[in-house]
């Protein structure tokens, strides 16, 4: 399985990183090989999310920070995140006409990751990506997701600095705020400002930010307008980015942002291991006695779920040696 | 621990009913106690899955069918799913209203279950909820759910006879498709007829069905045209339910999808407890020490990951026998 995709990609390949996040979508062998040579080369990318409800604008502002970071003779990576997309088709293509300006600019890869089924896999995947585009040697990395659940929350934990895309035309605020994403947003933006009710938005968002206590030491977040259709604010948006990337290096920031990331992609792969275990039970005749027994009457979920549990665990400790065993082996 | 609400239930108690589903959702320890007391009583009711995307008219329809079965004098439990909801407000609401007819009906008990966060808990608390309305005596349980995701799929899998609501309005049959629902959908309707395009709808769906192998032995979907906010259809549509009834009491295939059933729900409460343990080691020590590991590059994510499976394992397997333990000891 000697593929070479992760020295490769060292040496900034685009064609072996697009098989590489592949191969991480379909959680593949040749995936756990290359990444983990990949893995001690990466850390060194700076990685934003920008998040929002759908047609807030996220992608043509990506778009607009693609151009600024460029001109800044930044490498650019972006990773666009769509939960939604099995069930509502088109999003991505629209994302991807919207971002194709930099489509023959070489030093910007963009890819984009939609859910197969199963969300979970998702958060994991689009770290996947990034650790790909920061071996790639890209030295900003832009994840741009839908604000609708887990996932976006997953993500926002794990950039650097997390954007915040509202718009003053619904009462997006409010569901923010529900899904706990306004409380760690670092930079607030209010797209599409030439609509109207961009002030009263502002004003609604600085009384809530005033609400909640500022602690010493912490970054206080900004709001800054746009209307990116036109470019407008992109410099702006660009520069208290780039602000509080300042902050984070400036402080531990920085370190416990790249911390809180390794260990949501540490669960995920965890909750990956158990899901094939899990799976495995699910074939065997051994359920299929456990739930006549209980279509009988003789037990109840409970027990039956702890005692599957129990032969889980004998499976899982197993591992470990096994795993150990076969890498003496090789 | 002794509220006797398993008892209370079995005599057909509303407000017990009502507790012991919070205590469900909440997944106290009293849930868990009263559920394995109340588990042996139950499987008596027959399970009807109503999905469908949103506005396609599922409140609306089974409130006509609530209607139809007390006619018959059959009693009927309801457990609306709405997996969306923490996002979107109001639909629960909305909901509510629609079946609002049958609130002074004591043989009619309604429940409406939101996600708290974690969405795949939601179908193992609607499970918890049938359970609790099988209990009381329930003959019929209606479980309404959005068609939108993992949890609709799993339901589907879980009822009796799956209802598939759609209109001739938007492209729904292609989204269900996609969502592999159409495959297991028993009775397909196609609502508010009266907008037009439902013949096109219902030819489109017939050469879907057509193009599906037939085995022998199974049974051919059919399709009912309804107008619910008329009331028109209910009685074909109850009638295509109960025929479907019919035929799997004379097949093996009741105890077939009781099976699925109880199998989704052990599954589900094996994952709550694995979610348990993996809470546990993300509170303490060992989880930042490997995690600073990773950050000096010393190891990687997927080695790091089969280390904490196999501590999981090692904590997993002591499970069962601590679990005696106690039983013993009680």
């Amino acid at each position: 399985m000697k593929t070479g995709l992760a020295s490769k990609i060292l040496k900034g390949d685009a064609s072996a990183a697009a098989r590489l996040i592949s191969e991480i979508e379909d959680e593949t062998a040749v995936a756990l090989e290359e990444m983990s040579r990949l893995y001690p080369h990466t850390g060194r990318a700076y990685i934003v999310g920008i998040t929002g409800s759908p047609g807030a604008g996220k992608s043509t502002l990506t778009n607009n920070l693609i151009g600024f970071f460029r001109e800044k003779k930044m490498m650019v990576g972006v990773v666009a995140v769509d939960p939604t997309s099995a069930f509502t088709g088109g999003a991505i293509l629209g994302d991807r006409v919207r971002m194709q300006t930099h489509s023959a600019d070489k030093d910007v890869f963009i890819r984009s990751l939609a859910t197969r089924g199963w969300v979970g896999g998702l958060a994991k995947a689009a770290l996947g990506a990034v650790h790909v585009m920061d071996g790639m040697g890209k030295e900003i990395i832009l994840v741009e997701t839908v604000g609708s659940g887990q996932i976006e929350i997953d993500i926002t934990r794990a950039a650097d600095t997390t954007v915040l895309v509202l718009t003053p035309i619904a009462g997006d605020e409010i569901q923010m705020m529900k899904a706990g994403i306004l409380e760690t947003a670092d930079v607030f933006v209010i797209n599409k400002v030439d609509k109207g009710g961009a002030d009263l938005l502002r004003a609604h968002l600085e009384l809530m930010l005033s609400m909640k206590p500022q602690l010493p030491g912490e970054w206080p977040p900004d709001i800054v307008l746009t209307e990116a259709i036109y470019g407008k604010g992109t410099e702006e948006l660009a520069v208290e980015i780039l602000r509080h990337r300042e902050f984070l290096v400036n402080s531990d920031g920085l370190e416990q942002r790249q911390r809180e990331r390794i260990k949501l992609e540490l669960m995920e792969t965890v909750e990956g291991y158990l899901k094939d275990f899990i799976h495995e039970i699910d074939q065997g005749d051994y359920l299929k006695k456990l739930v006549a027994t209980l279509a009988q009457g003789k037990t109840n979920p409970q027990s039956a779920a702890r005692e599957i549990t129990a032969r889980l665990g004998r499976d899982l400790s197993r591992l470990q040696s096994s795993d150990r065993a076969n890498r003496k082996a090789s």
